[in-house]
């Protein structure tokens, strides 16, 4: 954890409270992840943090940005749902390459009220909660904190960067699908898309005296709001992917089915056709919402016709929805075949800068 | 680069313009930084970029989080040094422990103005101006820029990552420096905070019409600025150092000697003294600038009274400025000592939260 700021300096024999308390309580509670971790050399406390891999090792790393009003909320989430998903999309990153975890990294910027006592009395502070949660995940994948920064910001900010080991030329790209390879998606569809609109209902039924506050979400509604609120990201069947060469292309769905889909069929140069009837939609979601929705982090991936893909992977369902044929110029990426015909499944991700 | 954005998802059947145009402008600059670069297998376009080391190399990663309002003001600072002093922030830290850069990652929040064409035509884009600092600056030492994150943010948010190879055994901590030990620094002390002032006064001084556009800077006046503007990390010297084996600790002056020196010092558990006439002072900054000023990114580190510290390294001047002692907890960690005498040295770099 850095201490830096860069302007703004003002002289201050004060002893270092505030901002070095709180890389102080950060740095115990990662202290707790990073024990029995081989490849973490160094964690929080120098200029850098130190990995050690092993022979044969790559390394994969990935960043991913997530900030109040974009892809959280902090009106509507719970803290521990915000550290929780600002891990899990980068684990599913990890996940998507068959990478296992080495280490995190976490650069914070949050406004001076979440980071000081809470409102009331006897209830834990945003900052702690927000850590229990992410902290939580991180000990689930045996994943230490091993370092990252910290600012005061009036937006709320969390950069989280994963890294992982792969053996080298083991690592799932986005680039290897071929024509005739088949389709693969784990999990179910459109759970998480399901559970935001239940979540942005609450909310806006809320009496306007609440607005602004987190919503109050009981232990019952959050097992049901889990897909949006704590999705799991699919390590285990990412290296089980990897080592046994089952798949020839993997990609995560964060972006939705049809969006991610198409980033796999443009990096491998193949076009697909997906089934509509094959799809493992959610119980409570729309085939609308499984198509489109993302952020489930299942995993999507390409298998050659004679791969022996089994039905799961611990303890996870896998369900062929398509397959991947040749480009033409002539026809769409992706056709989606229904009962009534061929229709072209275009991306609908939600597009930054539009 | 990720396109994804969590939430307030709206179909859209447009091509995708926008953020992949804007990712698809940075992936094809980074392409430039990535050629010849050994140890990134895999760069922008996949859920993760994939580093190889060589044989008994160990991994460096830091993270360094800038902000609008408190490391950059984009109504001050031209978009190229926003650029160039978000990654010398990152460089910095590779450069105190002894380590060669292998790839940057860039998590980038920008609101829409800046990403869109500029006001004036004939002008540049502003995300252009920064990656022209920026990339000029990886250039310089040899950092493909291989991934990262993108998002519209009401705040500008630059996130960098940076990661360097160190030989086992040889990266410099800041937990080595033993009694007896000399204190060196590299350059000169107090340049970017003279600057600073400088440029801050700049600000004030303008017509009130004038006011939220970015300063206008002669080449002439950014030259006198270089030191805040164009911050220049001492990689070659940490390097040095490390493969030398001639310091037994090293920290970045990122926060300031007075700072920073603490630090070090509570790391190795020692104590240390400061001679006041040796300091190696900016000809443009007062002796308060150089103790506290903070952001020179010059290398302080530790030798032992045997070590042959040369007087320059790789063309940067290196000067004793004082000696590592016994820790005794009745005496103050740091001490200037000065013609009328000593005394205790705090640490006066801004915190956070405080």
């Amino acid at each position: 954890m850095r201490t830096q700021t860069g302007k703004a300096r003002k002289p201050s024999a004060a002893p270092p409270t505030g901002e070095l308390a709180l890389i102080g309580s950060i740095r115990r509670r990662a202290a707790g992840t990073t024990a029995g971790s081989p490849a973490l050399r160094l964690g929080i406390g120098d200029d850098c943090a130190l990995l050690r891999l092993g022979a044969g090792e790559e390394l994969a790393v990935t960043t991913d940005l997530s900030l109040d009003g974009r892809h959280f909320r902090l009106d509507w989430h719970p803290p521990e749902s915000i550290g929780h998903r600002a891990l899990a999309r980068g684990l599913s990153d990890l996940a998507a390459m068959g990478a296992r975890p080495v280490a995190a990294f976490l650069s914070l910027g949050l406004p001076r009220v979440l980071t000081g006592p809470p409102a009331r009395r006897g209830t834990k502070p945003w900052i702690e909660r927000f850590l229990d949660g992410l902290l939580a995940l991180a000990a689930a994948h045996r994943t230490p904190l091993a370092g990252g920064d910290l600012a005061e910001s009036p937006l709320a900010i969390a950069d989280i960067v994963l890294t992982g080991a792969v053996q080298h030329n083991q690592a799932l790209l986005r680039s290897g699908a071929r024509p005739g390879d088949r389709l693969f998606v784990t999990g179910s569809l459109g759970g998480a898309a399901a559970a935001l609109v239940r979540l942005s209902a609450l909310a806006a039924e809320r009496p306007a005296s609440a607005a602004g506050q987190p919503l109050k979400i009981s232990q019952r509604l959050a097992a049901k709001l889990a897909p949006h609120l704590y999705p799991q990201p699919r390590l285990a069947q990412g290296l089980a992917l990897a080592r046994r060469r089952l798949a020839t292309a993997c990609i995560d769905l964060s972006d939705g089915l049809s969006t991610d889909l198409a980033h796999l069929c443009q990096e491998s140069g193949v076009a697909a056709e997906v089934e509509a009837a094959a799809l493992p939609i959610h119980p409570a979601a729309t085939q609308q919402q499984a198509l489109h929705g993302g952020e489930d982090y299942e995993l999507l991936f390409a298998a050659s016709p004679s791969a022996r893909v089994p039905r799961s992977i611990a303890g996870v369902t896998v369900t062929q929805i398509g397959r991947f044929v040749r480009r033409r110029t002539s026809r769409p990426l992706v056709l989606l075949l229904t009962r009534s015909g061929a229709q072209p499944l275009e991306p609908s991700g939600w597009q930054h800068f539009a």
